[in-house]
């Protein structure tokens, strides 16, 4: 095979996709309005809610949409698609509209965070990167929200390059955790690009290249006056905090002798022996910073053991979500253009009934009591509906109807934003700071009961009366066809 | 803060890294030359062995590693690193030697991969890139290759764009799964970059689409000869199977009818179901194509109940190898000049016995049986050493050291290769089909018992005497040198 250059995103698509336009090229129906909606079905870690991420990507994406010449190439030479459906591809851009949560929106199962109204053919290839784009964002978004919550005011740094999975994985993923509600970062091209803070101190290298901790630690303070030392190359309490402590000593107002690190052995006890050196050294305002495979159980775990830890470096556990490495965010088709110009709801029976898609265009609308000022659950409605025109609003469950409830003094807050109207980007995204407040923000309305990391309360998620209504007319109508269908064979 | 371009790659680095140089060249050690290792301690998912894949991207980031302009005025105006440091690392490329195993070849624990001398602050620098890239490439690389192994000569396609950890996993991923041994990918774009056989349908959107699955297999067939049909949009045995079957029947000649794609339910079931019925139909050509969360224990599980299953599509569980995320290779310091020039050995203590390093330069062999044609396990030895000239080598294990054999009558094949030798790259990089094959018969030295998913026999990597010795050495030095400082305290 020739080689090729890779230069564009539009091929960053299953090829299955391509398959289909074409099929709908040659239908002529490709220009059709097709609505796509973008959601998952269960929340990550069993947490009770996720942080949505993804949105800066996904814009870049879309504006760059479009097919290069090599693209063609490639398409015509190795795949042998037809010239016309080829000339077709090569002036295609995206022209439709995307609706859009906020990045560091809470989001939970089964709303759409993404909506597509597009042609069908544009809505189709599109697919791929923006579901690869916002699982992953959005996991990590997630795993970092749950976190820092168990380390509260502390610092909490993204350490996880060298393990995240490829290279545009620690760069995202890092902004993500900034979302999350991370503080900083390790890696410099992710300062760089979005204005993370970025943090570290210096490696077992440093120390190994002198042989001797004692010089190595001098030798960095020389160049790095608000230094750290690394403090287990050799060993933790017999050497390196000493060390450290006598090259404060001697340094004295030289520099701002900012605290120790240990990347190994029982932080609990390392962190509690290090602190009682450290403080009677004189030296209480040093911090100790702590890391080695941490996540919210660790530190859940090293935190009822007392351990004295200020600064958290977190890094594998966060930037793969070692947990659960992976979203489950799908994109389904809930409403198409018939041949009369008439949009049709559409549907996904599946045996699996938390599979089954919810037709038609929908809005996503966060209910809060104007009384406590806390959410009472997600309201999933009809585009033509409004529920805050509804003086008593009520609320039950999708799957288990009779589990409802009314409510009544409320602000219906509509979640999704223009993003793309007709191809053109109206949304102007807010800087990286904004979206981590609007992520403390947005929990501030959280009741406790749904942010406990484990076994947390259900949120509710509800579909409006006509929403619901409007699913179980079209499972009739599919579950008809296809008995009508085995009547005919 | 500024804007600054992302325009290149050089800070793509832990700060700490950074930090280090600036230290090494204000002291004026910067360019003396260091020696890393690039090695991981386990194996991942309890599997008898690895493959390395990751050589080609890691060969094009040295290629470019220069700092941009916006990256130098980033340090300057936003981290404050001084003018004349800047201009050092303004000038930086990489000029030194790499050597490392070939994409393809089997690696196990505590065997250097790759090795870097080079001046010291420029093998600093590049280690978080090379571990973030080689890290997760041969994570994926091995993980497909067990999927592989249990998928036999049935055909094995990657699958899992939409759900890899952002957009360089999807396609650097396929590219590892495919040196694992897999036979296709669905992303266009790793199809056209890598020149990667590229496969797929269409999904539920296009039944949607027709909201009916008889109209939409027909249109489907117009545009692709060779068809494929998804049977599960609204009920794989009452409905999507017997209209693929109809629709097939229907068009005869017309098409190639290949076959049907199960993508939910049980896949046992439904694959046997569906076999019956396609042969009773007179299609036993057809083929049954099947994905759905699989990964190796899903699919041997399948198998032991007799699925009908011909192509497996493999999406979340490979790309991000979902069982075990991460895998935890390490860049370490073994060997630096030292103010006269001479070559001292490193080593890092620490109180896990298994993270202790091996200091020196050392060289990887694999000593192969001449009569079996089969491997006895790895030899790590001095870059002095040369174990083909020994008549009978002695094997021993490096922690339980009274575990030995002596073998006769070996081939030690070393396994570096030269990549960069001062800078230039003087390695030309296989193809991908080579790289693959390559893997199936380094495979093909393995004995069974290390090849089993489930709990391998241990493969052994033994190091040479004079090693084992140098490293014993070097640990009662720092034991002294710990030791004398306490004293001195």
């Amino acid at each position: 095979m020739k080689q090729y250059n890779d230069d564009g995103w539009a091929l960053h698509t299953d090829l299955y996709q391509i398959n289909m336009a074409e099929t709908y090229w040659k239908d002529n129906i490709h220009q059709r309005k097709a609505v796509f909606e973008l959601y998952f079905r269960k929340l990550p870690f069993g947490n009770g809610y996720a942080i949505f991420a993804g949105l800066e990507k996904v814009i870049e994406y879309i504006k760059k949409f479009h097919f290069t010449d090599s693209d063609i190439a490639y398409l015509k030479d190795e795949l042998h698609y037809s010239e016309e459906f080829l000339a077709y591809l090569k002036d295609m851009t995206f022209t439709g509209t995307i609706k859009a949560m906020s990045e560091g929106e809470l989001v939970f199962g089964n709303e759409p965070i993404l909506r597509v109204e597009a042609p069908l053919a544009e809505a189709q290839i599109i697919e791929t990167a923006m579901l690869n784009i916002i699982n992953y964002q959005t996991l990590i978004a997630t795993k970092a929200s749950r976190i820092k919550q168990v380390i509260g005011t502390e610092t909490a740094m993204e350490f996880g390059s060298r393990r995240a999975q490829e290279m545009d994985a620690a760069i995202w993923g890092t902004r993500a955790a900034f979302i999350g509600g991370f503080d900083a970062t390790s890696n410099v091209r992710a300062g760089k690009q979005f204005g993370i803070p970025v943090a570290g101190t210096h490696a077992h290298a440093l120390v190994q290249a002198y042989q001797d901790e004692y010089k190595a630690f001098h030798k960095y303070a020389e160049t790095h006056k608000d230094c750290v030392f690394l403090v287990d190359t050799y060993d933790t309490l017999k050497s390196g905090v000493p060390t450290a402590i006598k090259v404060a000593k001697e340094l004295g107002s030289k520099i701002n002798f900012k605290g120790i690190r240990l990347d190994s052995g029982d932080l609990a006890y390392l962190s509690k022996e290090a602190r009682k050196m450290l403080d009677d050294a004189g030296f209480p305002d040093a911090k100790i910073t702590a890391s080695n495979d941490l996540d919210e159980y660790t530190i859940i775990n090293l935190k009822s053991q007392g351990a004295r830890i200020d600064n958290w470096g977190i890094g594998t556990k966060l930037i793969t979500a070692y947990d659960q490495p992976a979203l489950g965010a799908v994109y389904k088709l809930v409403s198409i253009e018939n041949e009369n110009g008439t949009m049709i709801d559409t549907i996904k029976i599946s045996g699996n009934p938390e599979k089954v898609t919810t037709p038609g265009l929908k809005r996503v609308y966060r209910i809060i009591n104007s009384s406590s000022g806390k959410a009472e659950g997600d309201y999933i409605a009809l585009e033509e509906e409004n529920p805050q025109e509804e003086e008593r609003l009520k609320m039950f469950h999708p799957v288990h109807t009779y589990v409802s409830k009314f409510v009544t003094n409320f602000i219906a807050k509509e979640l999704h934003k223009d993003i793309f109207i007709k191809g053109e980007l109206v949304y102007k995204l807010p800087d990286l700071k904004a979206a981590q407040q609007y992520t403390f923000e947005n929990l501030e309305l959280l009741w406790n009961e749904y942010k406990r990391s484990l076994h947390p309360e259900e949120y509710p998620v509800d579909l409006s009366q006509k929403c619901w209504d409007n699913k179980m007319k079209n499972i009739e109508e599919v579950k008809q066809k296809v008995q009508e269908r085995l009547q005919v064979k």
